[in-house]
C-alpha cells in the first residue's frame, strides 16, 4: 500500500518543517499548485525534496480560493474545472521535469474532491484533464465515488484512497469533522484500522457495522501534532502485518 | 521576419474578438498565463485558435499583479522570478500539448520585460527558466539588452524584438509612452519603419539620428483601434519589399 | 423611480469610458469593490465621478472570484458572507467619505445576488452586514425574494429592483440569459416595459401572462452597445408618463 | 510607552493562537487587511479580541502580494499607494465600528514601510491617505524617516516605533536580518535595550556606538517562539524602571 500526504500548503517556516517531516514518512506527496494554497517557490522545493527522498509526486489541484483554503464549494462549469485542473498539472509538471522525475498522480483538493465524488459532470472534467495530460497519470479519489466510476469507464488508472485516522459512516463516506468521534486521535487505533482496511478490505464504522473498504493509498494528515506519531504507528503496524509500503504508481522516474 | 502580438489578456467578449482579429494578422502570439492577466479558459481558447490558424505560440509570463496589469515593477529575488516564469511556462505547455503543438518562445511581459532588459540577475533568472524547461525554446527580448547578452552567453536561442509603431531614442530604447511622438499612429509611416528595420537593419530615432536596429520579430499591438490597419500596412509593405513573414521558430509542430 | 447601473468593473480605457457614459444616464451607481472586479483606483474615480454628477453611490459586493467575475456560485458559511460584505462596504465607504458623500445602498453582485435571493441564511448575512454598517443604508434586491423578506423583517430599508430589458417568467424570476427572448434588444420595447412596471405595477411575461411587478429602481446594463440607447429611450418614456427619475435614497449628501 | 504587535496574518489555528497570546501582552495591535495577508474573517476576530481586551487597534496596510507576504518591493505610483492604503483603512474601520471602537493608528507593512521610510512621494501618499480618512488617526513609522518628516509637516499625529529585539546601525536603521547579531534572542538583553531606548532616548548600535533613539511604541514580534518570553521580560523591565505601558493614542473608544 502507498502512504500519501498533502504538501505545499505551508505559510510559515514551521509549517514547512512539519510538512517536510510528514513527507519523510510517506511514499507519495500531493503538491498544492497556487490556487487554494502554495506558490511556485514551494512547489519547486517540495518537488526537489521528494525527488531527493525518492518519494512519488502528484498534483493537488484545488479551487481558486486562498481565503477559503479550497474548502468552500464553488460551482464551476465542467469546462472551467477541466481548464483549471489542466493548468495546475502543467504548472507542477514544469518543476517535476526540472527535477528529472515524472508526475505519478492527480488528487483533487478539498471542495473539488468532495464535489467530484458526487457530481458526475465534474468528475468527468477532472478525470479528463488528468487523462489528456498524460494517459498513464493515476487519478486518486474516493472508492465507490463518481471519480472512480468515471476513471474506470475511461480506462484512466485509479487509486482508491482511505483514511486510517477518520471514522466512516455505513454508506462509506467519512463522518463529518464536526461529529463526535470523527477524528481518531489514538495512533494505535489508527494503526489497527490501517491494517484492517489494507489486509482485510473492510472497516468498522462509527456505529459498529463493518463495511467493505479498499485502499491503494492511505492519506496521512500532516497538519496536526499527532500526525507524526500516527504515521509512525501506521508504518509499524503495516510492517508487522507484512504489508509492503510503496508508491502505487511506478514511483519517481 | 516574424510578426507577434500579445493575447490572452481579454476581459470582455469584445476584447476577445479584437485579440482574435489581431492574432489572424501575425505569425506568433504570446499568451498571458493568469498572473498579470488571463486565465486557464482564455489560455486554452487562444492556444486552440493559434493551432487551428498555424500561428506559433509562446509564453508571456508576468508579475503576479492583476490590478497593475503586470506593468508595475516588483522587486523579486532572482530565484522567485525563475520560479514564477517556470510555473507559467508549464501551465501554458499543458494547453499546447493538448492542442498537439510545441511552444515556440518565451517573452516576458511589461515590468518584467523592462526590468530584465537592464538587470543582469533578473535576466539570468528568466532566461534560465526558459532554458531549463526546454533547451530549444526561443527567448524573445530587446536587442542589446541584458536579456540578449545572457541568452547568447548561455547558448539560449534568442529572437530580437522591434516595434514599428513606436519611436526610439538614440540609445536604442523606446521613447516613453508619455512623450510626444512616442506612438506612431500613421499606418503608412509604421509600415515604412518596419521595412527600414528589417531590410536595412536601422531606424531613424525621434531626434533624427539613424541607429542600427535588428528584428527577428516585430511586435504588433492588439489593444488599440488602429492596430488592425497598422498590421495590414506592415504586412503589405514587407511583402512589397520581398521580405518573407514567418515564425522565427520552427512554428507550430 | 431610480435608475441604477453597475460600475467599477472596467478593464480597459474603453470599458471605463462606456461606464462613465452609462453613469451619466442614471441616478444611482453600484460600485464593484475589488473582489469580483474593480480595484481601489477605479473605486475612487467612480465615487468622484458620481459625487460630481450628483449621482447616488452604493456598494456592489461580490464573491472573491475575479476569474469568474463573481458569477460562479460559491458556497460560503453565512458568517463568511457577512464578513466579506462588511469588508467591501467599509472599503468603498472610505472613498465616499473622502468625496464628502454618504453611501446610499448595498446591492449584491452576480452569484451572491442570485443565491441570497433564494437562500434565507445567506440573505440574513448580507442584510445584517448592511444594517450593521449603518442602519439607514438601503438594501437593493429582487422583489419577493428572501432578501426582501429578511430586510423587511429586520426593518432594513429595501428597494425593489426590476429589469426593463429582460424577460420575466410567471414566477417573477428573470428568464435565464441563454433562453430565446431573454434579453430585450429593442430600446422602444424596453422603454414601454419600464413604464408598465413603474406606472402599472405589472409586467407581461415571456409566455404572455401578466404578473405584478414592483420597482423602486430599474437596472440599466452598461455593458453592451445598445445600453446607451436603451437608457435614453427609458428616460424619455418615463418622462412622457410623468414619472420622476430620482435616487431612491436621500441621494448624495 | 506603547507596546505593539502585528496580527491578522495567521494561516493555521496555531498561528492564530500564537497571535492571540502575543496580543494579550501588548497595548496596540496592527491588523493585516487582506492584501499581503489576512482576510475579512480574521480582521473581525482580531478586532473583537482587541475590543474585549481593551487593546488599541490600528491598520496594517501592505502591498497586494500574498505570495511575497508584502515583503517584496513593488513600485507603485504614489496615487496607487494612496488608494490602496485608504481602501484597507476603510475595510478595517467597518469591523472597528461594528465592535464599537475607533481605529487608533495606521502602520504600513513590510516593503511598503521600508520604501515609505526612504521615498518622499510614497511617504506623502500613505500619510495623506491616513490623514484624509480621519485627521486624528496616528501614523506609526520609523523615527527620522521620510514618514516622520511628512507626517510632522502635515500636522499628522506621528508615533515613533523602535525595536528592542533588533540591532541598529550607526545611521539609525535596523541591521538587516541576514547579518550576524541582527536579531537579539536573549529576552533579558532585549528588555534592557527597551529601557535604554524609552528612558534614556538612546541605543547602543551593533558596532558599540551609542546613538539617539526615540520610541512612542515598541514593536513586539509575535511570530517566533521567543516572542512571548521577550515580551514578558520587556514588560517587567519597563515596569521596574517606572515606565507606564499604555496605548499612544487615546486607546479604544
Amino acid at each position: 500500500v502507498d502512504l500519501n500526504c498533502d504538501v505545499g500548503e505551508a505559510d510559515t517556516p514551521e509549517d514547512l518543517a512539519r510538512e517536510a517531516s510528514a513527507a519523510a514518512l510517506v511514499t507519495s506527496v500531493s503538491v498544492a499548485c497556487g490556487f487554494h494554497a502554495g506558490d511556485p517557490g514551494q512547489m519547486k522545493r517540495m518537488v526537489e525534496l521528494a525527488a531527493a527522498g525518492e518519494i512519488a509526486v502528484g498534483v493537488h489541484p484545488g479551487f481558486p480560493d486562498r481565503e477559503g483554503r479550497g474548502r468552500r464549494p464553488m460551482q464551476l462549469r465542467p469546462e472551467e474545472a477541466y481548464d483549471l485542473v489542466l493548468y495546475q498539472i502543467g504548472a507542477l509538471d514544469a518543476f517535476a521535469r526540472r527535477a528529472g522525475i515524472a508526475l505519478q498522480h492527480v488528487k483533487p483538493h478539498g471542495a473539488l474532491y468532495n464535489m467530484a465524488a458526487r457530481q458526475r459532470p465534474l468528475a468527468e472534467a477532472v478525470v479528463a484533464a488528468t487523462h489528456d495530460f498524460r494517459g498513464d497519470l493515476v487519478f486518486v479519489g474516493l472508492p465507490g465515488s463518481e471519480m472512480e466510476h468515471v476513471a474506470l469507464n475511461g480506462h484512466v488508472p485509479f487509486a482508491a484512497e482511505a483514511f486510517a485516522d477518520r471514522s466512516y459512516e455505513p454508506d462509506g463516506t467519512l463522518t463529518p469533522r464536526g461529529e463526535p468521534g470523527a477524528v481518531i486521535d489514538d495512533p494505535e487505533i489508527a494503526a489497527a484500522r490501517a491494517v484492517e482496511i489494507v489486509r482485510d478490505g473492510r472497516i468498522r464504522t462509527r456505529g459498529g457495522v463493518v463495511i467493505p473498504m479498499r485502499a491503494d493509498t492511505l492519506c496521512i494528515h500532516g497538519d496536526n501534532p499527532h500526525a507524526e506519531r500516527t504515521a509512525q504507528a501506521i508504518r509499524r503496524a503495516l510492517g508487522e502485518a507484512g504489508i509492503e509500503i510503496a508508491p502505487f504508481g511506478t514511483g519517481p522516474r
